[in-house]
């Protein structure tokens, strides 16, 4: 049973998703679509990258993730189709796919062909609909990689942050907020641990294996989910406790009187 | 064929849905997802469980619904698995069903072992993707109930409202407001419909069979799709007209001059 | 394998949706449902119906398009089932078909019969649940449109405009804003071409081939993904920087020193 999932900034209000996802089910009438997110802020592509990077581990071989956060469509910009560890990915080459490579070093890659000979004539300015979704139709029913284009070794990275950052690490940064106003920080675990927390500010905030280690509404840092530090408040949202975001300053805490 | 649903407070610009659905497809590719809401305000356990009596009752046996409003993630509150009538739900302990077991005096439960031999050992702040997406999936392949855990007598219930109140109660209050504005009440709907309408302070609305028997423009009260008494406007918003939300008093009204 | 497809104004925040959704599974467990929006502004026939003409053309033969855009709901509104070009919709009498039937002069169509014999009784205030979906159930499953209702050749039309303008029209306007601040009007691609671009008050804006045809942050005039003359600017929002919306006058714009 083949499956596509959607990656984009496009909301839902004007129909550009379900613009795709008709392509798609041209493609194979039995194909299931999985919505991951249309909320993407438009042309973010470094946050269509962390999101990619939190659901496709997940995902079982075989899997084909369309994304499309496209700030590029109508230059010069290539599309991609990638496989890494046995799921694929269409995508324009613009840094999405960063976190993808850099969990397979054997990932394969191909540059899709602008030909006319694969796919209709097609618009300007949704390549959405008219390149990618089409591609990755094909890769849902078998197609192989090298079908769909060149191989291409050298797409565009992000310059990604370490994260988390090496041991002995003492000052590193918010990388992300999420609904909750939980704050992920690439503050290395083993000096947190050591040091029992960490400062944001002059605040210390004490280091609990979980959220509910502390009484409702205080602050704690937290290993979470994808095995960062996270600065957090129980029952509450630590980003607007604090009143910081992405890129202000968190500290390795040292436990004072 | 197999299908879960989807109801969590976790907004989809993060990836958390993504990653669930991931785990769950991992579960068995044909999987059928379907969401129902991701947009329940966090930890509003209430709204949740209301949004989830409005839905399944409409689907098959055999669904398996996927409930995660979980402000008690990384306490020692439990998890659940549950059938009722012939479906099955997976969902913190806290109440959050309450509303399916009382549409079932007959349901079944088993708290979830948090043994490691069943799930690979998972994170403190994301059961979601760690614990209830592997049990749901495991239900839509049809493993039996009492595998995945102990038998539970006692979830936590949320002290429902009586909705609707029982005959001869004048006095009631709004229990939801809903996209339109429209504002669901518990008043009882034979009383209302004696007395012809319902008071919002000193303002008398008639109760009419349909939106359509009042103009539009006009407050209207009504029987809604959930057997409920609710105030309207037609092709407008109750909750603007009057200023009005949840809890506030709506009385059985009494014709006057 | 059977698909249909869900476009509403209902939001997703209180169940609607899913309950609509369950009744589409338990007509058939292995049915697959397509979000298109629920994000359409509430009662706004017009825009459902532009985003419905975006997506539908895109789906294979044999899909059903469920829309329940709805103001009329509890009113004597008809509810309809139609089929064009191989393709099947269920909606309220209300134009939001209209460019489905713009698109195939030979759509056929019935009213359905408010009849307790096919459908149980029913709410006055939700027929999406209540009647449409199930008729869509019906259609998926491949019961003929003429056994859902009477044949009716008259269903509602929005006056829909002139859309691109005939070519030689000096005068357009804003028909549509999209998620990205992209305006799409109505003049006419060949006047456009020959006259090098449109005007927006005094500012004249070229037309070019694409986006990647200006510098980052300009304005630029080119041909969108539906056929029309759209104003736009390369990373970021046309409507921001002209502060026109949806009715504004674009007009061709002439060549100036």
């Amino acid at each position: 049973m083949a499956r596509v999932t959607l990656l984009t900034d496009f909301g839902t209000r004007d129909g550009y998703v379900g613009a795709m996802k008709g392509v798609l089910a041209s493609s194979d009438p039995g194909l299931i679509l999985d919505d991951i997110s249309h909320d993407i802020p438009p042309g973010d592509i470094r946050k269509a990258a962390v999101v990619l990077a939190r659901v496709w581990r997940n995902y079982p071989a075989g899997t084909v993730h369309l994304v499309v956060v496209d700030p590029g469509v109508g230059t010069q910009r290539r599309g991609l189709a990638l496989e890494a560890l046995g799921q694929f990915f269409v995508a324009p080459d613009n840094g999405v796919l960063s976190h993808v490579m850099a969990s397979d070093p054997g990932w394969t890659c191909v540059k899709l062909l602008p030909s006319d000979h694969l796919f209709p004539p097609r618009s300007q300015t949704f390549h959405g609909r008219d390149l990618f979704a089409p591609v990755a139709g094909l890769l849902a029913q078998g197609t192989p990689l090298e079908e769909l284009g060149t191989s291409f070794v050298n797409p565009m990275r992000l310059a990604l942050p370490e994260t988390p950052l090496r041991p002995g690490s003492r000052k590193g940064e918010i990388m992300e907020v999420d609904r909750f106003g939980n704050l992920a920080t690439n503050l290395p675990l083993s000096d947190v641990e050591s040091a029992g927390g960490v400062m944001a500010g002059d605040l210390h905030i004490p280091f609990r294996r979980t959220y509910g280690d502390v009484p409702s509404g205080e602050l704690v840092s937290v290993l979470n989910s994808d095995g960062l530090v996270e600065v957090a408040v129980r029952d509450g949202s630590a980003e607007d406790r604090l009143g910081m975001g992405v890129g202000a300053t968190i500290q390795v805490g040292t436990r004072e009187g």
